[in-house]
């Protein structure tokens, strides 16, 4: 299950910008690929010759994308800083996957953070990962937690040259990594949906313990998915009404789109938390129901005989002077005046629509 | 039922602008219709002249209404894509019918998003079918999903020139059409006030596990409605605060007005909300009711009879020295003492209020 | 019981500004009332002179008060409406009963739907009433669903030349008109207050079904005088903050005064909110705790009795080799057992504070 | 306990400004108490002098400070209000015990009203005063419901010199009143928090009935309370932040430490309403449980004698041929039977967690 | 168990900025601690020093820090005050521990009050503490509550010029202390997430009352740390939105990253919230899913075995004309009978998955 907090607590009281990575180490050794582009050219470089390479002698529209897959090596996240001459917090930042998505302006660049979530099986099993993206008039550096490199398709469009990106700026690849990561919103949407939906036949076929126990993870989820997915929102908004230095008039209406798909999936995590909550109604009922069902069962069994059981007790009494006991007709007449008054009571729960 | 959330995952990955239809394909071929008319004139041309016609030539006051029925056709969209010169990323969102209620204004045109309503049978059908309207100066084309065309009347209205419409722009015509968007949304909330009272008198006489769950149908149909209308609220609001260069001061006063009926259905979905709340309160009360009442008759039975059967069990005991089994009388005065206690609990049971 | 939609599915697909009725006929025909005023005189006029009467002529200060009670009938509507020059729409809105309060500014005159409430007997039958008051800077018209006139005593008011209604304008008529309104507020909200009460001291002695569905009926009541009351405090608010060239200074002060009093009511209707939902709360605890009662009875009753009855009934078994049968004191034996078993558990149920 | 809604039907149709007393009339005849201060002198004056006195005389920085409990008395509150013209719309207010905390400028004054609480004995007996201050540049009046003169200890400081009060304008002496108020605020919820905690453990201990009673009776003081502090809040806040002619730079400090108390007393009230909340919870949880102890106590019993109950039964049965009944070791066997039974059913319910 | 209010009753009626301590004494004497430190150098002082020192003399750069644990005493508190001229008011609100989070700007100084919190073992026990910081472009001075100085950690750092705090600002300084306080929130949200893990395997296993008291305790104390965290939230944005002359712009981005941290602390508590209300729902289902487990057993053996009881004791009666009892067969076919009856509600019981 999600964790709603990670262990930070070793990092009270170290003064601030310290690199201390936070969370789960989830790959061995971060890779790091690098391209520059622009209308025409494509072209692979590796992390020394970024070095050397002089970002003034680049034409205008020429784009340099640096992808890191793997925030724990600090070394790794240090060089980049002083590279592109990141402020110290951001990198601290970057390391610490504990963080709300957020936006930040600095000189020379914007600071993005979001959290990239994708489920698995069923039941669904909910992970996230921190997404950073750093990205100025020329440059673009996203980080990611873990392969498989997530962002691996732009890097094919781009080489190939489909769809509009190749003529636009770095602004525009940034808007198409959020939308990676916002599809994939949709897509663990999708799986909780239908997860949603067979819990739904569960609950009113045959609801048990375990149903409610679902039925709560995925409020949980819920929950997670919440915090991950509000606070973008109100990136991406910003980012669209206040606009930016960074991002040009053109991309301006993609960050709308955006905004709209962000305004999408809350909504449905609204939908999808009233329709848990009702779910949990109608378990409860069930089980109410199903006390109810049992009660009545016990009822009739035992508003039935237990006068019956006195009736034959009385003849089973050892009195000397009973005459019923003698006469002939005595015991017949016994168990036809028990049978009219169990039917009687039969004819009584009927009525009262008990069975 | 009314799903939360259409299959879109198609799309991921794909870059921006790419159109993909999504939603339910609802008619086999999409039938466009277009008139152009003015105060005087009215005509019904088809696509071909479209082409040919010049927008420029027409005189002032001229509106061209172009409707389509189907939008499953990528051919069809990108072709009145292009004559308008719409924005890619707006075709998209025509295709894809997985859309809030939205407007954005354009250079050139508005363009405005709803969800049409409509619900039939009892119990309630609630579909869901989204309406685009596009809208400039001089022209305006609706998408909608499906047949029947429900702006029929409109065009009826045109061609026997009642009410104003023909003597006011294209403004007027999407406020006439969105109109008849708000006008359905009434007739839903009638029919499932309908059926709320239905639900209310059954609820009453003869509660069943399956009146629990029409409630909670009914809940979550009041959470769908209230996701397509909630937004348009601020789309109608927007347009008549802020104004728009496609909306004459003239106009204006009418979109008061259907904001004024958004408002009122929004104000009746949450009434809806809070009665189907207290709904469901009642039934559940219904059922601990129901609960006692079975306990009661058990309990009454119960303890009348455990005791009395002690009692003739204790005569039933086969020792030899039981002197009251010899008496004369110990028969008929055992049978009076039982009668008693019977009688003294039934009392107590009554002074309890329990019968 | 309050509905909470009115039908007006018969006005879809008309034209704007069609002038339909919708609501219950209340009344057979409409009586209109006319009066003029000024300072010093006061006179009654009928509509005849209306139409003939030049309103330039009379002299400044003069006030022409027209009063219809009964809005049915089209005919007068619009014939008032085009004395007065009024817009379509807003006939419209007078004939549709089923409106939220409203305020709108046209040229010439200021528009105000309200709704009177009021409540009769126990339980409290909540009905409403739809008041449209439209003025302008020496007129004023107000229209009521329904006979009696509510206004009445107004017009003593000016004739008798009570108060300062005479020395003020039409605005300080509007005023007045309101402030009965606001003022029939209270008397529902103390009818309630009384019932709230009486309901709580039911609920303390004797909870029944009925109580929780009057309970429910009381909250039903609540939203619907809610949604009547929430919407004229923007209205009253509105007209107190941003003034319109129809409202004297001299009248703000006595809006500011109508305002704390809408507010007022809101929050008891908030109050009375608060306290219902308490009191549904009261009743499910009394229903468990009633359960719990039964339940205890039964328990003690079978406890002591099943084990005894056992016992009675190994001595009623028929084993030739029974050595305790043949004893002498093997009845009181027996006997004396079982009363102090019995005594025994009635001690545990004690401790446990069963009873 | 607190009525919600106080008797006002007697206003109804009254013209605005008529003077009715409404609430409950709590001391026989009105007491009135002015004094005259400025830094160095301290001067008693009774009404009549006050008359005479002119205003102008008095020199820069002198306070008169005219104090009146009991306002029930129309001519008082008229002569008053004529003294300082005051407007009647106002004099109505201070004689309405039924208001909501508010603050009005006028020409001339500034306008107050707020509540006093009190609360007394365990349970708690909440209790309020209407007090309206009425404030401009060199004098303040103030009016409270009752005796004992809340305002008492103020008057000392003033007459002995203590702490700034001398020093400093009517501004000041309206803050020191107003500080009294929210003084007494914390007295009512410290004595609210010792009842909530003695609750609590009566919770854990012994609930009952009475306790959830208590607990309900709390939760609707803390609505009572809340209604009465929460729009003091926006008035201290305004006055505050807006400033006024009447408000002193030196004095905006002080109103700013009142309103942090206030803010605290609405904060306590909060976590007081959460705190009841969960009582309730735990109360209902409490009575569940209980239910359950009783459930197993019958179960248990039941469901060990019952089936040997049966046993037993099958001996006591008059068959000729039972070859058991004659058999020796019959009787002990079935006792060793039925006692195996008991045990294994013990050991059963064990496992469970019964007992 | 935190309490929601503490004891301020003593404070009432007195004259404003009489210092008065409110809440717990934690220490015996008030220990100060005073350091002065400019990029270069670093010294310590004491508190006649102090006296005699120059403010003016210091060069620009120069900090003078002062600490102070314990803040009973009056006299240190008012010494203080005099030798920074602080405002009376704000020495009594350092005196008083029963404050929330605020922030007040003064002339020559800024005042800021904060909630440290610890917690401890399991269950947590939360402590809070009043923390009150006072800095001006050259000064700052700290109150705490108790020992241990939790600031000891930022002496050492400036003693062995780690991190850049040497080269900056008071302000900065201001800001290492609110992020150690901020630190102390994540590590008490971690100890609160580790207790609720635990509990929810309990919850799962074997819930008990106790674990539903826990539960609210725990709810509790979220409602106390939101108290605390809250409005610092506003303190802090207001800080850095806003700006103030004592706070440079550099070190407005560590406000920042303050700010954000606050505001994943209130995110968590949120989430805390949520998770513990769905805890007290499954604890509430499992009770009922434990009665319903007790009642299937009662009502199966019940159900079974009194209709065969009821048999059994009809050949328990001593009617003289029983054929069957002379019968041969007669005792098995009976227990054949019974036995039959048996398995048949066994089956019934299985299908209905009663067991």
């Amino acid at each position: 299950m999600v964790k709603p907090i990670k262990k930070r607590s070793q990092k009270a009281g170290l003064p601030a910008g310290t690199l201390v990575h936070i969370g789960e180490k989830k790959v061995e050794r971060a890779t790091i690929k690098i391209i520059v582009y622009d209308q025409e050219s494509f072209r692979e470089i590796d992390v020394e010759q970024l070095e050397t390479h002089d970002d003034a002698s680049v034409g205008e529209g020429t784009v340099t994308w640096i992808n890191i897959n793997g925030i724990h090596d600090k070394d790794v996240i240090e060089k980049i800083g002083k590279l592109f001459s990141l402020h110290p917090l951001l990198l601290e930042d970057i390391m610490n996957t504990d963080q709300r998505p957020k936006m930040e302006e600095h000189e020379g660049y914007l600071f993005i953070v979001l959290k990239m979530l994708s489920s698995q099986g069923v039941p669904n099993l909910i992970r996230d990962e921190q997404i950073t993206i750093v990205f100025g008039h020329s440059f673009l550096i996203s980080f990611q937690e873990s392969e498989p490199d997530e962002f691996e398709p732009v890097r094919e469009m781009i080489k190939n040259g489909r769809g509009r990106i190749k003529r636009m700026g770095a602004d525009y690849l940034a808007y198409t990594l959020m939308d990676i990561v916002v599809d994939n919103y949709f897509i663990v949407m999708e799986n909780l949906g239908e997860e949603i939906e067979g819990l739904e036949t569960e609950l009113i076929k045959n609801p048990k313990q375990e149903t409610l126990h679902s039925i709560h993870r995925l409020k949980r989820e819920m929950i997670f998915i919440r915090r991950s997915v509000w606070p973008l929102r109100e990136v991406i908004g910003d980012l669209e009404r206040r606009g930016s230095v960074f991002v040009q008039e053109s991309t301006s209406l993609y960050l709308r789109d955006i905004y709209d798909h962000i305004i999408h999936v809350i909504d449905t995590t609204e939908t999808f938390r009233d329709i848990i909550a009702g779910m949990i109604d109608i378990y409860l009922s069930s089980v109410s129901n199903k006390m109810n069902e049992i009660m009545k069962v016990l009822t009739i069994i035992a508003t039935i005989f237990i006068p019956l059981t006195w009736i034959v007790g009385i003849y089973g009494m050892n009195f000397e002077f009973m005459p019923e006991l003698k006469a002939r007709l005595g015991y017949p007449m016994v168990m036809g005046v028990m049978l009219v008054i169990g039917i009687l009571m039969l004819f009584y729960f009927k009525r009262k629509k008990w069975f």
